[in-house]
């Protein structure tokens, strides 16, 4: 029931299209994809290096950053967090299956 | 209100120490953190490459594995996806203050 | 005066635009830039990993694979070694003044 | 004959142990292995999104950078450069005979 990233998704929308000095979402959009990718790519790296690392508070850090660079990328390309969550609700759904056949030895 | 993602984390948890064969989650647990990050670190350059090519179904895809391959990270550090969601609320109040000011010209 | 990455990259030269089945390289190319730049991806993950893991031969493999990944990136973008060899030396002259610059304290 | 990594690599050994202030690759040094690890990661999403864009100065100067900091890397894990080369070496008589079998329908 917890509602994070849609309330971070909707303010995320809000702030998109704004001067880019007045947010950072702003200036990630402004700059436009190439570099909200980059910082995608980078956050993915450290979240990486943290757990590596074995730095717990540094993994919860670095994987909310990941969080938050995900959402700023699927508002620049006008796709809802809503699409993603059916496409792990369809998964999961086909996965039960796989998960009962494996139990079941089918 | 969508509590995909907190289902999902259930399903992971109760799959990862599961024998290997029985599940993909219970697969790469076994496997092991290093595996684990690989794919992380795989997911996020298959999201950049998705939504460089401006390939809205494969971005939705990419971004879901991206989301799943983070919860298995998360679950396999023992980390809960509520502490990582705290972090994003706990900046939110942080940021809709930086937000404020940056509005107000200060 | 090694001269094991020009050879390689007259190997991946005279491979590239072979029958898919013949070799490694023609497989990644007929795949296609995507796959080939989704290898490079993971090969960096992974040079990432064993280098945080002080795995020290299993980086210098890693580090092989990204070379060698880069190389194929390269010849698949028409875009020759000594492209990038001519950037590298045409920095350490810039980054050559600046060191001095540096120990000279200016 | 080109020599231009072994030089670099004898310049980022000379400079990896010096004051932080007096050059970028003494900085990084001092930062440690996950900052050197990260810009490693950073390049390599940088140089999948050149190539990406079809950007040929783009992806020369990526892969420049990542060529640069796969070589400060290996130093600073006092990895040398030619034990890189040597691994690729290795694969390329191997590779030769799997690509000689191949051709002759083996």
């Amino acid at each position: 029931m917890n509602d994070t990233l849609q309330k971070l998704e909707a303010t995320i929308a809000a702030r998109q299209n704004t001067a880019p000095e007045s947010s950072y979402v702003a200036k990630l959009n402004a700059k436009g994809l190439d570099t909200i990718l980059k910082k995608l790519g980078e956050e993915a790296v450290e979240t990486i290096i943290a757990a590596k690392s074995g730095d717990r508070d540094a993994t919860v850090y670095e994987a909310a950053d990941l969080l938050f660079h995900t959402l700023v990328m699927l508002g620049h390309q006008n796709i809802k967090l809503a699409d993603v969550l059916a496409e792990l609700d369809r998964r999961e759904g086909v996965s039960g299956i796989d998960e009962k056949n494996a139990r079941d030895g089918k």
